[in-house]
């Protein structure tokens, strides 16, 4: 029964990898140890291969570094960002675990309204193992919480749900804002606990951020390719965007659930906004067409699979976005590479060829 | 700037009316007393008209017993309920305000986190008076409170938002369930405070309960028809719901926006759940038929009033729900009877011919 439940959250200490792109940070590990010393990392390094990341004794890790990525994909390593944190998906592909959390180095354990630790990983667990309700609004929010139910009206068949592919995570502290709102409000610090979790409807599109974020890499992990940004590339800051709008296109394409809201991160400190909108400036006015874009979106019923939703994206991307600038001709190219990659790595066989491990 | 604005709020005193269905409850006005003694009121009373109902010293109001309907609205009467809160749409009609907030007489000021009283109407007036944003959604919840603002990947395009029609508020302590689920969980109360304010996504239809709401009744007041409930109808506790489809079907294709979260009130009791459940049982086989016609409705581009999409809803509903049930035959043609009696209340020469003022 919906909300009845207040068994454990399991810790799926086997089914779970933490990925994060470079540890820039030293105090990152250490606060973050109560809650991922029994997990395993897959930290993929942006930079500098000769840099040697320090990671603290204790952690089980396997460490990528843009040699290790050349190596192991060969040719296919265009397809990862180079100098920018979307490589992180490549911590995506060679994982072998059911599901993914991914954070950044500067996001630190929060604090609940009643001062307690949060513990982001649980309550994203508890997300990803509860169904999501993608086809009719709760105005109570998440009807599997404990304490919360579907409310009066809502249709008795839709209350099974659907499973959860993604659990998008929030920030409390500084915001994920865009270079011009951070220009405009530089003091602005995010303090509201929204204690909420929720399902955003099918055929709404969102803002995905990558700073906060789990999924189901079994259901919807070859849709997580976070695209070229970075090192000789005309735009940054969009990989995460980039891949909310092409997965929450293809879970509703396929049925599946997407929720934002808790878990909060503290994140520590904002990025330089002059910085942000030398990498931003293209996107903000390409996003302009490509929201539409992909509002419009219908893939085809033969689309069964991820990998298949994800090729004819790629199509549609190099047919409808192509003409606004050459960059989505290359990025489309990339969508496919990354599924032949991810399928290489990932087939009955695959193997991800000697991953520097601890 | 979004967010950016600490003016206080506007009482709207001159252009804000409140309706309430039957007050049953003496406690209900002494305890909103500091809240609504500046406010006039539109009590509409269900059952039988020579019951008086006893209005404390102080407060500005106008009373409707059925007695007032049959004879301002003649033969147009039989669109109201009787012996139904449903009748409560009556007061919308005769209203001549801009904005409108209905609460049952079972709801009590709540408190919020930090035990102050929560002034519901103040809130609805914010979520009002702000623009909605139905077209994308923003994890930081509503844009534009006071230290929230649109999230990185927000398309600019979409930041002035749409003009908001309708704030639904919920409720602490018991929450709206259904018969079933109030049975299953007889004991189950709402404590938990979500301090967010949301817009429902385009094409997304939610469950709007008729307890604690206001909307823009110059917007979209002639959608909301709390439909035939109560005496002689074979259905009861969906005129709330009935209206929240109808409103946000027409919302979606006009361009407005309807807000759900904040304000709170306090639920005090819950109804008999078995009342309940006859009410509802034959809603609750319908919904599963109505949801999805709901979720079909496309209006065609001539509908470019509030009326004229009603009265073309009129037409789909007979169409489609007719044959599910006689029901919704009469429901249609009670559906054109409402516009047409509130075109003529609210026409230029309109009069409500004499309610008893006090």
């Amino acid at each position: 029964m919906a909300g009845a439940s207040v068994k454990p959250t399991p810790l799926l200490k086997d089914e779970l990898d933490i990925v994060i792109p470079t540890i820039r940070n030293l105090d990152f590990l250490e606060m973050w140890r109560p809650f991922f010393e029994q997990y395993h990392l897959i930290i993929v390094q942006d930079g500098d291969p000769s840099k040697t990341i320090k990671v603290p004794e204790g952690f089980d890790y396997e460490l990528y570094n843009r040699n290790d990525i050349n190596r192991i994909l060969g040719p296919k390593a265009s397809c990862i960002s180079f100098k920018d944190s979307a490589c992180r998906c490549f911590g995506y592909m060679v994982s072998k675990k059911k599901y993914i959390f991914t954070i950044d180095d500067d996001c630190f354990v929060a604090k609940d309204p009643s001062d307690k630790d949060i513990n982001a990983l649980e309550q994203h667990i508890k997300n990803l193992l509860s169904p999501a309700t993608p086809n009719f609004f709760n105005t109570l929010y998440d009807p599997y919480r404990e304490g919360a139910d579907f409310v009066r009206g809502y249709p008795f068949s839709l209350r099974e749900g659907v499973p959860t592919a993604v659990s998008h995570g929030l920030w409390l502290n500084i915001p994920d804002y865009d270079a011009p709102t951070q220009l405009v409000k530089p003091r602005e610090r995010n303090s509201r606990y929204v204690d909420a979790v929720l399902t955003i409807p099918k055929g709404t599109l969102f803002p995905m951020c990558g700073m906060n974020l789990a999924f189901n890499r079994e259901l919807i992990g070859p849709a997580m390719y976070f695209g070229l940004m970075g090192d000789g590339q005309p735009i940054g800051r969009y990989d995460d965007m980039w891949a909310g709008w092409c997965v929450k296109v293809i879970c509703d394409h396929l049925g599946w659930g997407v929720k934002t809201g808790l878990p909060y991160i503290w994140h520590s400190k904002a990025s330089n906004p002059f910085v942000n909108l030398k990498k931003e400036y293209k996107g903000i006015f390409w996003q302009e067409d490509i929201i539409p874009f992909f509002q419009s979106v219908v893939l085809p019923k033969e689309c069964t699979t991820v990998q298949k939703c994800y090729i004819e994206l790629s199509k549609l991307v190099k047919e409808k976005l192509g003409p606004i600038d050459p960059y989505f001709l290359k990025l489309s190219e990339a969508m496919v590479t990354w599924i032949e990659a991810w399928d290489e790595l990932n087939s009955a066989g695959g193997d991800s060829n000697g991953p520097a491990k601890k």
